[in-house]
Order: structure tokens, then sequence, then C-alpha cells
């Protein structure tokens, strides 16, 4: 057999190839661009071309910092195609942890946005490697005191529209990078590779994965510096599928237009977005039937809000898993064909796990007393492995707590049922423990979502002299509803063992976010510690 | 990244794992097993572990004689997973045949059904490497010559039905062998890789491709012993469809009535199946209604067949194209988003392609006069490269004529047309040249069998002094129709220009084929030579 590398310029060129007239219709915030693939091919290759000529070499690192939009597509693009690796860089991140990751992956050129621009002016003095930065923009580049500064349209324009790519890039080629958060320092860095992204893309397509088609219209509302936007631009463009890019800061109203008057089909972000959509949905007037599945990730989704997806909306809510480190899609829940009949809180139950491994990852669940039963009580951390599993941070001291013994330790942990769905009952370090015994902070979270009252609820563990740790509630309500302790825990009371129950409720007017919308859990164990103390005062 | 080798293992472990209930329904001849997957890895497992206490080393080959059924299946699975290769064999070939290419390969081992078993006794005495035949069967060991010769089921009885596969074979390992027909000599061995066969099997389940899901049932008329059964056990186990095989020496009844008790999803079978299989529908009172796709392959399915199965039947015809050489899936016929409102004839002509090239394989289409036009006239090769195409005939000096600078060069004569969909219009060998000018075989055989009269037509070319070569038609007819060859030249004429006619209609019983149903130009055009010189007497 050949070996023929799996690269991400096959992805591309197959889309220019037999899907020439199928558009990208981006958002800048300044205009609405629809490109076809055409234009997009030979913008990629002008950009590639000019890329080369600038003299970024084998393995450098281009840092971007930019919304959902037709430029950035096209560095995701051209920068592997000329061996260069592009940096996504998550501009929700504060000003110092932006200044170490560019400073760490040794980025030579910065792609910035013309509104994120002030971002980067204010640590400029501060970037130790970056050689240039190219902004972009529809209109003539904005003052600055950045030098040497270039603007995206006028820096491409005299590359080769007709440019070859090189031949010589390997799979293993690195393609891709990606910083995610730690717990405490710096955040770590993960490299893709051209092989990684390929196969990623390949899983996502697969009929019992996302199924990605060329009849889609794809909308990503998670940001491309997240994940790659959970790598669907990559699969979308090689299956030729229509992409609609949403751009900067867009309202739950923008969102809701752009799904009905493009007729997306499928859309893909966090439980926090969705939770703003169906408010939206509910007090608009739009037409969103086309959709066909709405991808949900990066925390885990409310039951509460799957439902109403599904029974008022008639939209497939598709629950998937994954993280930095994984490419990352892990699992899919999807119905098996036997479990097609389900109806109401069975249907449900299956819907809101975080699903099934899909074909090409493989994993090991582990807990205190080894590999766990597949009995959805016992709890355990997920290990993972497979070709779009990272094994490494980039030069990173804390690459040896994570990945062991060939595995990828999610630091997630989760029950496996008799159908082999897994679900992430919580992280190993926001899990409780009461008197030697472990409460899942996700699942009374889920569980207090699920009441009519809260809009959004999280639960932190505080320490306790008796029983080392004990959970607090922190709930925030829909508009206009009491504050009523006792209901809520008799709420939880119906599901849960007495001693799950939290020690108390405390209602906020909102949970504090990670950039990517999680719970911020950490400040907000801060904001409760303080909380109970003026209350013991 | 993880390397994360692509192995063909991971495949059946996932249906073990996550569809362990699943079945695989499997025909015998004898009975009619039902097994689950989980029993299936448990026999496979067995199976390994007694090829490997057999002293059968890493590379090292078995041949394989016999049908669709479970215990080919194990096969499929357990001589990769202990890193030998399973080498099917085509029963439909010569003794001679049979007998170069078992000793070309050095099979150790035989995996023989037992009504095949007399194909090989007549031989055993001719084959150098051999070193013992196991015979599967569902009864008592038949009477044999052959020795050491030993039963299937108690061979693997003493395996260990959770034995761990080794952990060292590598993606590149070989894991499979298929040998295809040359136009003069001995057949030319094509060697399948771990990492091959995961990429074909992934690109098979494309949304886009077969979309093969859980919730199909497949039935594959295709024989395992003809390039993997087109590879569809393979995508099948992976994703935990039910898969029916269905045995040994069929009918159209049975298979009807299969596809009707098994609430098949999906088949796949050469036309000349589906021809026999509408007449039986025709005839018979069957419900087909679970069948979603029936992928036709092997060669170009006539337009009124397909015709017949999507508007008489409304079961979506899929027709693709691949060779031993392409793992087989290179290209499927979808219509694209924009070409759904196609009714009548225009969405029969697209269906009626080979279609549009499959994410993960690359063509090039060689003319005369270098690449060609996409103006679906201009004439040329088609070249293929990509991870699932060969690069090389197992020792073989006949590869260097079909492999030359990294593409295989099929053989294939095709146009491609506006969208990037290739229609394949001859073999190189098969095209006839007229008076400088190229008239396509397969262009007349399909507009002939579009014909009310024709059951199924085939075109030779015949040495002409005067124009080099020229057309003759071969027409079998539906049962009771006359032979009128004005008819059918007038049926011609209406799309052809004149000199494309042929120059005689020779009406048959029947067109010679290969063992694999396609038709036997070579034959054909001996008989027609006979009938044409008798007729001239």
């Amino acid at each position: 057999m050949m070996h023929g590398d799996l690269l991400i310029t096959s992805m591309l060129e197959r889309a220019e190839n037999l899907f020439p007239e199928k558009k990208v219709i981006s958002r800048t915030g300044e205009k609405v661009h629809r490109l076809t693939y055409r234009e997009i091919g030979r913008r990629t290759r002008q950009l590639a071309s000019t890329l080369q000529k600038s003299g970024l070499q084998r393995g450098q690192k281009a840092g971007t910092l930019a919304w959902n939009h037709h430029r950035h597509l096209e560095l995701y693009f051209a920068l592997p195609a000329v061996g260069a690796v592009v940096h996504t860089i998550n501009i929700r991140l504060s000003p110092e942890h932006i200044v170490y990751i560019i400073n760490h992956a040794e980025d030579e050129l910065l792609f910035v946005d013309a509104d994120i621009l002030p971002l980067v002016e204010a640590v400029y003095d501060k970037l130790t490697t970056v050689k240039a930065v190219i902004v972009m923009t529809d209109e003539a580049l904005p003052e600055t005191n950045i030098s040497p500064v270039y603007s995206y349209e006028e820096w491409i324009a005299d590359g080769d529209p007709e440019f070859s790519f090189p031949d010589d890039i390997k799979e293993t080629d690195p393609a891709g990078m990606c910083f995610t958060s730690a717990t405490t320092g710096n955040p770590k860095g993960v490299v893709y590779t051209h092989r990684s992204t390929v196969l990623h893309s390949m899983s996502l397509s697969l009929a019992d994965s996302a199924a990605l088609s060329e009849s889609d219209t794809l909308l990503p509302v998670v940001p491309m510096f997240h994940v790659n936007a959970w790598g669907l631009p990559y699969a979308s463009t090689w299956m030729g599928a229509t992409q609609v890019l949403p751009g900067p800061r867009f309202t739950p109203g923008l969102l809701a237009g752009m799904l009905q008057d493009e007729q997306v089909t499928v859309t893909a972000g966090v439980p926090t977005i969705w939770l703003a959509l169906l408010k939206e949905l509910d007090e608009g007037n739009y037409d969103v039937s086309a959709l066909r599945a709405v991808i949900c990730g990066g925390s885990a989704a409310p039951a509460g809000m799957i439902r109403t997806f599904e029974e008022k909306y008639d939209v497939p809510f598709l629950h998937a898993y994954g993280m930095t480190e994984t490419s990352p899609l892990v699992t899919v829940s999807r119905l098996k064909s036997y479990q097609q009949d389900l109806t109401g809180d069975d249907r449900l139950a299956v819907r809101a796990r975080q699903g099934l491994l899909v074909p090409g990852v493989e994993m090991k669940v582990v807990g205190s007393g080894g590999t766990v039963a597949w009995d959805d009580e016992e709890m355990g951390e997920l290990l993972l492995r497979g070709p779009w599993i990272a094994d490494s941070y980039y030069k990173d001291d804390r690459s040896d707590d994570t990945f062991r013994d060939g595995w990828l330790h999610t630091g997630d942990v989760c029950t496996v049922d008799k159908e082999g769905t897994i679900k992430i009952v919580d992280r190993t370090k926001d899990l409780i423990k009461s008197g030697g015994e472990w409460i899942s902070s996700v699942d009374l979270e889920n569980e207090l979502m699920a009441h009519e009252d809260v809009f959004e609820a999280s639960v932190v563990a505080v320490p306790d002299p008796q029983w080392q740790e004990r959970p607090v509630a922190c709930v925030v309500l829909h508009e206009g509803r009491e504050e009523n302790k006792e209901v809520l825990l008799h709420h939880l009371e119906q599901r849960f063992a007495k001693w799950w129950l939290p020690d108390d409720v405390l209602f906020m007017e909102e949970i504090p976010k990670t950039s990517v919308g999680k719970f911020l859990k950490r400040e907000l164990r801060d904001q409760v510690q303080q909380r109970l103390e003026a209350k013991r005062r």
C-alpha cells in the first residue's frame, strides 16, 4: 500500500476541486462576506505563498487572536500547508497568560483582528519572539504603536493564487497548537499534527458521530481559538459543507437570525450558549427547522435543556465530550438502534450522558480498586489513548502528571453504564469527599438545573471539620422566581441520599465562568467561603 | 500527539465492548447461526491463540477458500491480530491459477469450506508451502486424502477465549491479501496493511460515503474472497452494525427472502446480482422496504436498473467504483446538495455515473494531451493515489506497468464532468479505436440495456481492414422477446453518432462472465469472431 501521508492540505484541495461553488459565509463585524471554496482556495494559496516569502520556517509558529471568520479559516490551512503551525490564542485569557503562551510557543507572527489589536498593543513590549503583526480587517489599518504591522489584505495581495503547496510535508509534522488552562500556573500547550487533524476530521464525519456532510450548513459558535472550534472547520471544508462563521461579539438574537436565514443544519457550542439561545427562541419568532443537530460540549448539558431542544423545537441534541488534549472529539451521545423506542425520561437519560466512544479512540476507567465495573455506579478517572490524543504538553514539566503509561489521564471522573456510555460525574479535583465517600458535584448541579425555578447551578466543596468536605450549592434563579432553599433541597431529596444534600444553598446573580463558559469553581469556592464567613459573623 | 497505530483489532474490540449483544447472522449452508459480537469476539480470540500456538509467524500467510459466513469473518480478524495475513482466495479461478496464487503467496495454512474441499483435494499435491488444511463445517470432518487436516471447531476448541492480542503489531504490517486477474498470465497479488484497512473502513463509513452505522443491517452479496467483500465486514464490525452473511450458493429467492426477513438496510454486489434480484422481486411478493442502500460496483450499472430500484422499489442505488488495487472504495455516486431537485433522466444521469472521489483519495485523469478537461467529453486514463491504494503487486515484475510516478494507473478510461464526478467509459484495452477516434463500448452497452427487450448486452471490438476496429454488439433478450437487430440499432441511433453504431448485433443465450460477474470480453471477442466467420462462410 502507498503510505499516502494524511495532510491538512488534502482536505482543502477536495473542497476546491469538488465543491468550488459551495460557500463560506463570514461575518467580520464590519461586513458579511460570501466566498466560494474556489475563492477561499485561491486566497489561502496567496496567503501560503506570502508566508513562505516572509521567511517562516518549517515547524515555526504563528499566533492568531481572532474570531470565527474566513481569514481565520485561511490561516487554518495556509500555515500547516507550508509546514508551519497555526497557534490559536484564546483571547479571553488574562494578558499575563497571553504573553506567556506567545513567548512559550515562540510565535514568529501574530494575526490579529482589528478589534482585538488593543489587547496585543497593551502587551507588545513583553513579546520576545514576534517579528510582525498582521491585522485582519476589511477597512484601513488602524492607528497603532506596533511595528512592523501590516494589513492582511495588503500583505497577501501579491501572493500567488495558484501557489502549489510544498509536497514534502509529513503527516507527523506539527500543524496546530492550542493552550489549555491549568488549575494553577500557566496554560499548557498541545500540538496537533497533520495526521491527528485528518483522522479526527474523519471520525467527526462518520455517520455515527456528527455525520458531517456536503449537504450540511455548519455554524460553529464554539470559537476557532478553542480547540480549533472542535475541529469542525477542518471536517466541514473536507466534506464541502457550507460554513457560516459568525464573527465577533454576536448576540443570541444575531445567532438565532443566522440559524434561520442561512438555514443552518448543524451548530456547535457550550451549554451556556444554548441556554441563551433557548431564551431568545422563546421570546422571538424564529424558524430554525433546518437544524438537524445541536452539538454541545465543553461541560455537561442540563437534561432540561436537552428536553426543550428535542421536544419543543424537534432538534436532536448531540451531547459530546472532549478536551484540548483530545482534539477534542472522544464521545458522542447517540441512541443505539435498540434504544430508539425509548421515550420521555428514559430517552433523555441516554441523551444527557456524554455517550459512546467514537471509532478510533480507546478508553479505560480506573477507580480506587482498578478498572471500574460498567454498572453506572462505580466512579473512576477516564483514561484515553488514540491517534488524536496528545502524548505530552509542549515543553512542559507538568506533562508527566497527565501522560502516564501510554494513556492520557483526563482528570475527569465518570461512571460507565452497561451500554458502555460514559457519564462525567466530576473533575477529580471537584469531587466532594464527605466522610470517606464521594459526592458528585455535577450530579447535584444537573438535578438542581432540572428544577423549573433554576437558571444555573453549581455545587462546590467547603472544608468541614467532621466530614472533611461538604457540598454547598450556588444557584441563579430565573427572573422573578422566589429564593426558597427548602424547595430546592426537597427537590434533591427525591433523588439523592440524605448525606449528598448540600449543607447550604446560596442564591447568586451569576456564577463565575472561565473564558470558554465553564463554571470557574476555584473562584466560586472563594466566593462561597466569603459568603459563609459573612453569614457566621 | 500519540502515534496510535491504526489496527484491525481495534475495530473488533469496539464491537466486543460497545455492541456485545448485536448479531452476526451466518448461513453456512448447513444451518443458520445467530452469534453475538461477544461470541464472535471470544471465538476470534480462541482462533487467534490457536494460530499462535500453531507456529504461524509474523508476516506469514494463511489462505481461505470460503463463502460469506462467520468463520470467514473470524479469520478476517484473527490472522491480522497475530501479525499474520489473511489471504482470501477466489474459488472461481481456474485450478491452475489457484495453485499459482497459493504457492506464490506461500500460504502456510488453508481454511476451506467443506463443500469447497474437493477443489483443494484435486490440486493438493501441487501445493508447495501448505502445512495443514482446516475444514470449516458444522458437521463431522468429511473423508479426505489431505493430511494433516482438522475440523475448524475442534481446532479452535482449546483456544483461549480471553486471549490478549499481541500489542506490538504496527499499522504498516501486512494484514490481508487478494489476487486480481490479469489480462494475460497469472493473477497479481495485492497486500493490504492494518493502516490501509482501517482508513478504508473509516472512509466507507463517512456520512457522504456508504454512511455505515450501528443502526444498519448489512448483507454483503459480494463474496468475502473478492476484495474483502469491498471492506464492508470490517467497517460494519467497527460500527457495530448487524451483519447477515449469506453463505454458499444462494439463489435470488433466498437473497430476497433474507433481505425481507432480516430487515436488511444495506446490501452490496455486482450488477448481474441486482438484475437477478429485480426479476425475483418482480415475480415474488417480498417486502424489502427496510433497504436504505443498494451498493453496486464491479462493473457499470445500467441506468434502467437504477431507475427500477429507485422508482419502483424506492431504494436508493449507490453506484460505486473501485478495484482490488484500491481496497476498493474510490468513488461513490451521490447527488450533491444542489442537485437534489433533479428529477427523472437528469437525476438518473448523475446516479449512473461512478461518482465523486471519497475523502482520502486523489485522482488525475490523463488523456493523450495531458490532464483532461472536466467537460465530460475528453477521455483519459484514471490515475489514483492515497493511503488505501496499492503501490505494487506482490513479488511481481508487472508492478512497474501499473504503478508509476507515485500513481496507480487503473487502466480504466473515464470522462469527468464539471461537478468532478467520473464516468468510466471503458477499459483502456476495451476501448474501440475506429478511424482514429475512440468509441466507448460501455456507453453502447448501457444504452442497449436501457431498451425494454434487452436483458444484457456487451459490445466488443472486431478487427476491421478499413477502420482498424469496429464495434459488434452481443445481446441477451428477456424471455419471449423477438430478435430484431434493426429495432436495437434504431434505438442506439437516437443517442449516438452514426459511426458509433455496431456493425452487427449478435443474439446470444448468455454472455460469458468472469468469476466475479463481469463480462469476460476476451472470451466474448473469440465467440464473436467465430460467429462472424461462420456467417461469412
